[in-house]
């Protein structure tokens, strides 16, 4: 779930002096108040947010503790939820990599001492600016053992696929620390990546369907580089990227590293069996077959109950509701409850457990 | 399938003197005798022409008309074979719009006098170089009324997606000739957008899984630009771009359009509709699941037996054997004859029909 803020100004408290006067008197891309990103070129043209969403006391949408009690956690009796921010993984967008840790940290920082106080049914994903490795590991040692913090967090967008060793400082990082590394969609705009493989969509509900290659590419990319072979607990979790296409993607994988795995010697299991074993992926977006049950056949072939995680993404516009999600019988205890507690820790009927 | 020459200098009598000029004289990527064009940076550790297909008497894989008769057409008694070049269509990679779209033109010119001739199961596909949308244009006007021409061909790789604006003079003139637009993998360099979604990937096979993702791009894009509401006779033909992923991008083009429609008030119907009665997918590579059977029910559930055409990739490295392939029994009429003699006007038992 997105836990929000209604200004970015509650990150001044926690910035070091020199960003946060940066922050206080320089370029905003959208007022003060406003977050310092870069924004991606495809507007949402109802906005990303619930209607609903917004606090009835006046706020962003999930910034008010008590209203997504109300929408969200009490109403569907939902033990853990994992807060991942709003507008923080876009610090990814933005060319000068100190500042743009800098902010992930301040982020860091209010989400410790405003949010995880509040309720123990949440956890929080600890905010990287992956463009900046080093400071990204720094920030993961710093912050990575909090008890609360439930992994690190990146967006999709990204200059590389997260395989590459340009990354592999925060996957050591996160290897000390014990903690997965989360992608989240986002992130597509500034010094990223395009988003997409054969130059800008127009339209967003074009770019929004497509946005799942980059989910694909970090797939691909941290499974050939050998991160599963060097990092053996290391795990990857892929955050909105979608499901369906994960078959497909591990299919090609599989027949392509079969006739040519002599250019990544290291690797010692079909791609297909790396990330069964060490990528797990929410479940929203949940796509939606004519019907239903064609969704499931490919999904079991490899291996996918065992790596799905169910998701809400509230308070979005395209909020998956736990009540009426529809999976197959036998795949709603592990894709409700069971993978994400083993992943994080979480024993059953335990509020917040120590998890590590 | 794929007709290649020894030496891209058989191109020479078909240039115009000044391009002539450039290729005998100027800077050429690999000597004389190579093709002007870019190259992609990820290099097949075995190069990619399957060992066998070197003709006996010498010359490139594909470059022999009676061993490629031997090792294909006859061998598996095929009745239509459509020829796709070899690095023609790398021409899309060029910086100079001009020379890429003279070195099509002579490289379809040579196609019509020395391929076509021969033999009466051959068809060919007319190359443009789009980053010319208007040069592409005349090329399509300029031959593309030759009966044995049964499509205009353009590389996947691309500077934008092809339903984008930029592009419309080519689907103005393949819709004026009748002429499907097929999208060929490759080209995936020089001036061109990188293939992929989050940046470089690194090795042959890991790009090689991820190529499918400019595939799904110009789905999208042509559906979303509403091509097929403007030329309604219009035909995108995706070859080599894997059809596991299909589904996935359907459901999700579909979910997303339904919510945020008004963004493209000119579609009239799902983009799983318009795909399924505008859109054609070669199977070349079929994807492998570990149950077999695990492919087809999401296929199935976007009408994929009506879009799938069986394609050899001969000969290259990675080509589908039609004895061997495996189709659901229900498929394999429409998958290996009917769609596509429906779509190129090829009647059943006519070797080579005045197709359009």
């Amino acid at each position: 779930m997105h836990n929000n803020w209604s200004s970015a100004d509650v990150l001044l408290p926690y910035l070091p002096q020199a960003f946060r006067e940066y922050m206080e008197r320089g370029e905003l891309p959208g007022g003060r108040g406003s977050f310092p990103a870069a924004h991606r070129p495809w507007l949402h043209p109802e906005d990303f947010k619930r209607t609903d969403a917004t606090p009835p006391g006046g706020g962003a949408a999930g910034s008010d503790h008590a209203y997504m009690c109300e929408q969200l956690l009490d109403r569907y009796a939902i033990d853990h939820a994992i807060l991942n921010g709003e507008e923080a993984i876009e610090v990814s967008t933005l060319a000068n990599p100190y500042y743009a840790q800098a902010l992930a940290g301040a982020y860091n920082d209010w989400v410790a001492d405003e949010w995880l106080p509040r309720d123990e049914r949440l956890l929080a994903s600890l905010v990287v600016a992956p463009q900046d490795p080093a400071g990204a590991a720094a920030e993961i040692r710093r912050l990575g053992g909090h008890p609360r913090f439930a992994q690190a967090l990146v967006s999709s967008g990204s200059q590389r696929p997260y395989g590459d060793p340009f990354y592999h400082p925060i996957w050591e990082a996160c290897a000390e620390l014990g903690l997965p590394l989360a992608v989240h969609l986002g992130g597509n705009a500034g010094v990223n990546a395009m988003p997409t493989g054969c130059g800008p969509p127009t339209f967003f509900w074009e770019a929004h369907a497509l946005l799942c290659e980059t989910g694909m590419g970090h797939v691909a990319s941290t499974i050939a580089h050998g991160v599963f072979e060097r990092w053996p607990g290391a795990r990857l979790v892929l955050v909105e990227c979608g499901i369906a296409w994960l078959p497909a993607i591990l299919w090609r994988l599989d027949e392509d590293y079969r006739a040519l795995r002599k250019e990544t010697p290291w690797l010692r299991r079909l791609p297909s069996e790396y990330a069964r074993d060490h990528v797990r992926l929410t479940t929203q977006p949940l796509e939606t077959p004519c019907n239903p049950a064609a969704l499931w056949p490919a999904l079991e072939d490899v291996g996918a109950r065992d790596m799905l995680m169910f998701a809400t993404d509230y308070p979005h516009w395209d909020f998956d509701d736990p009540a009426s999600i529809r999976l197959p019988p036998e795949w709603r205890e592990p894709v409700m409850d069971g993978n994400a507690r083993a992943l994080y820790g979480l024993s059953a009927g335990e509020a917040v457990a120590a998890h590590r």
